[in-house]
């Protein structure tokens, strides 16, 4: 058993398709980690499935994934970011519009009761209510984590940039801890839909490896004036340049990648005009990392930073900055 | 029993998910006309569930889509166009580059044996390879077909434009009967997927009318600024409309159609800079030609043709530029 002096919190991401748990000690150290397949969507399946409550399910899926922990760590705040606040997880905890101050010790978390005495808090999500509106659920706290993991020397003025690559890429603004403004491309949820079930699937030839050729190519396209025009036009290319004998069917998947990161990144960059790009994160997983790293090089944005698994540094934060830990144990 | 004086031509209008026959007499009138669902990929199913060769199972769907027609009239050529012609097909027809002359004399037909002494002809496809090559199997027939039903006053020099909207739009650029060039914007086939698999569809309420508001929003949307930005950024508005009250569920599919069709048309038009639109014909059913022609009335084009079922009378002038009919019975 780990001791409990370590035990400061119990930080959960818990998102749409899977969930992780953290158990963390002093000084935002992790302590011990556990993921499952237990996302609000295969909860709602299993509630489904074996007749329970939803809360009920929630309940239990809880207790799967942090195992002894609640019981061990009785005192130990549970404090969870991501989907399991929106009106199909658990709870509903609302936005926050933009500017959203992350770690602005006087706003409310949305919370639960997951045992007698004993709430589960949820962090809000963030709204940007332009005219195109955007949400996020999750990604405001893995940008405050990466914001705390960042340079202390960060000067609070200066405008950073964040990305955050997946189903759902956000791109944010961010001005000291406070989110001023933030889009959402459906790229990674488009290229899933893409690459397997519509015609361009039909070509492609799965591979081990990645081609970073054919995906630069594809970049370049959307990079050039090819890539004037939407993605609709563009992407049927990765089926005339098999039938043509010019792709490789074995290239066919990172070439689409390409020209979908590539469009995303037009898209994104466009906004700035002339202006000078923010410094940039791109916080996610290590493959797509290296995708966008490649693909913004591309586009002559060499300086970026990479960092991974942030969420439960920034739920740390939140718990920090809302004076969430037993001073007496610290 | 049709007339036989009256039975000049069989013509087939063979795609992937349908295919339609028709019986045409003197003038290109249609006599009678039959369609079922025995497009290339049903017949493909079928050959696998029911053991038989393709081969097989194409002569048996052409037997079961012309019924009687073979027999009773034994000597009317058959002639084909569209995806029976590609590699999934029956036979393959190659593809002719452009400039493509659709009613050149001197073009070659591929063929396939129906009967002893009889075979059916299949019109080949077009290819415009430029740098993201695009090709065409059916619709070029289509372009025929309307180009002969149109005013007979048409200058030959003047360029035309053809819309053909579907599953991969075709915008083709023609002049006098020679396409010049054509691009492909998978519009039908990727609002098919998010509206029904991604996200989006999650909150989309069927309706049976159109919302003609929600769609001209969503063309809007595309013509502003706001399309600047690829559809993957755009497109994320048809959940966040109704997570933030602005927008109905009944809504979101229409709302999404017009985004899409508008940033197709944005795209096309983006092409001729501040130069005029040729003229502008739409070959399409009468939904998907009513939506583009409000799509396009939002862009400022006001002045297009909409055509329908023009495939037969493109499949009788390739005939009667290649001499096939039968001077004796014409």
């Amino acid at each position: 058993m780990t001791n409990i002096a370590e035990a400061q919190l119990i930080a959960l991401d818990w998102g749409t398709t899977s969930a992780r748990a953290y158990l963390m000690g002093n000084d935002a150290s992790i302590v011990a980690e556990r993921s499952a397949a237990l996302g609000i969507m295969q909860v709602a399946t299993r509630a489904k499935e074996q007749s329970l409550t939803l809360n009920k399910a929630f309940e239990q899926a809880l207790v799967e994934l942090c195992d002894n922990w609640l019981e061990d760590y009785p005192q130990t705040p549970v404090i969870a970011c991501g989907m399991i606040g929106s009106q199909q997880g658990w709870v509903e905890a609302t936005y926050r519009p933009v500017p959203a101050d992350l770690a602005d010790p006087t706003f409310e978390l949305a919370s639960v009761q997951i045992a007698e005495n004993r709430r589960m808090y949820i962090i809000p999500g963030v709204l940007d209510l332009k005219e195109l509106p955007d949400v996020m659920r999750g990604e405001e706290t893995q940008i405050l984590g990466a914001i705390e993991l960042g340079d202390t020397a960060t000067d609070d003025a200066a405008e950073q940039l964040f990305l955050l690559p997946g189903t759902h890429s956000k791109w944010a603004t961010v001005q000291g801890r406070t989110i001023t403004g933030f889009s959402t491309s459906m790229t990674g949820e488009t290229f899933g839909l893409l690459s397997t079930q519509s015609i361009l699937s039909k070509l492609i030839k799965p591979t081990d490896s990645v081609s970073w050729d054919a995906f630069e190519r594809g970049v370049n396209i959307s990079k050039s004036s090819n890539g004037d025009a939407d993605l609709m036009l563009t992407s049927f290319s990765a089926r005339t340049l098999v039938l043509t004998g010019r792709l490789e069917r074995t290239e066919v998947s990172d070439y689409l990648s390409g020209l979908m990161i590539g469009a995303e990144i037009r898209s994104v960059l466009g906004a700035w005009h002339d202006s000078a790009l923010p410094a940039l994160t791109i916080c996610g997983n290590e493959e797509l990392s290296a995708r966008y790293t490649r693909a913004l090089k591309v586009f002559g944005v060499t300086e970026v930073r990479a960092l991974q698994g942030t969420a439960p540094r920034g739920v740390w934060a939140v718990a920090s900055a809302l004076g969430m830990f037993q001073t007496t144990s610290v």
